[in-house]
């Protein structure tokens, strides 16, 4: 049960984002040019930086969402399993094992991530820009996380849902849902 | 040394904030909403939530810029002091320590808000907004929090600074820096 009352049908931080409708509009803003905008990021790699932070808070929710998400961008179910488990072995690019790790050690705290995991991914060719918006997406999953899980939000009745979801974000991204979408219910 | 490349006279959040002014522009929004839009929390509750939050994440920058914010609006320097060093005991009411415990657990993790602490603040008479914005302050602030320090940023020169900065958030708000605020510097 939800600390707050929240509407039944609105899983996870869907309902949060119904509740209070003027601090959801900078939140969405935010996500959608994190995530959606004009990028040398793939919409994948950003998906896969959402999954490694929201799997390292234990964030039932946020994990399944964008998991589902970075599956449908990249066509796989493989990668971001293989990403939450261990990044080294994973199948993504040598820039990426960086800021995934970068990504990683922001959602423990700001003070874990060293020069050390930064000189790495600069040697891969990661830019400025890019390593900027890897720490302020994970701190923005931090976010997430936390807003979900400290007001225990319920998850959905069937994994299906996700798979909605994640249709819904891939497609239209993280604005207010579009019509159409009023299926989208736990 | 940040680990990007940021205005050198800017320490703190306020070189994020310019390095990337389009997704400050969100940030910038929800903070004002949140700390400054109309609640039944005062803005002196609303800045302790934001210190109790940085100081958990030992955040210097923003621990020592939402302190002085907080002293400024409550008039005092020992309030804030005390809500650091222990809720229990600090001079504020019982509604309030149950929602600064609620923002300190949030900061730790979502997961770790329970619902006793829940219903502690309601019995003190905390309302369903006041919890939610209690938590969704908190993990806004662990966004804050990781960016600063995710970033390695700088930290200001002299203390003096976070007077201008208690200063400038007091009486203008999270708004963007208005003319005359050129001094704002480290």
């Amino acid at each position: 049960m939800p600390y707050i009352e929240l509407e039944s049908h609105l899983p996870g931080i869907t309902g949060l984002l119904e509740y209070r409708k003027d601090s959801a509009q900078p939140i969405r803003d935010l996500t959608q040019l994190l995530l959606r905008g004009p990028s040398t990021l793939s919409e994948a790699d950003r998906e896969l930086i959402a999954t490694v932070v929201s799997h390292g808070n234990q964030c039932t929710f946020c994990t399944t969402a964008h998991t589902a998400a970075a599956d449908l961008l990249i066509g796989d179910h493989q990668t971001a399993q293989q990403v939450k488990q261990d990044i080294e072995t994973a199948p993504v690019s040598e820039k990426m094992k960086a800021l995934l790790t970068i990504a990683k050690l922001t959602g423990q705290s700001g003070k874990n991530v060293t020069a050390e995991v930064i000189e790495r991914a600069k040697a891969a060719g990661a830019t400025d820009i890019e390593i900027h918006d890897t720490v302020l997406i994970a701190a923005l999953f931090c976010l997430y996380n936390r807003y979900v899980d400290g007001l225990a939000t319920a998850l959905p009745d069937n994994l299906g849902y996700y798979d909605v979801l994640a249709d819904r974000i891939v497609n239209h991204g993280y604005t207010r849902l579009p019509q159409g979408y009023d299926h989208l219910k736990k």
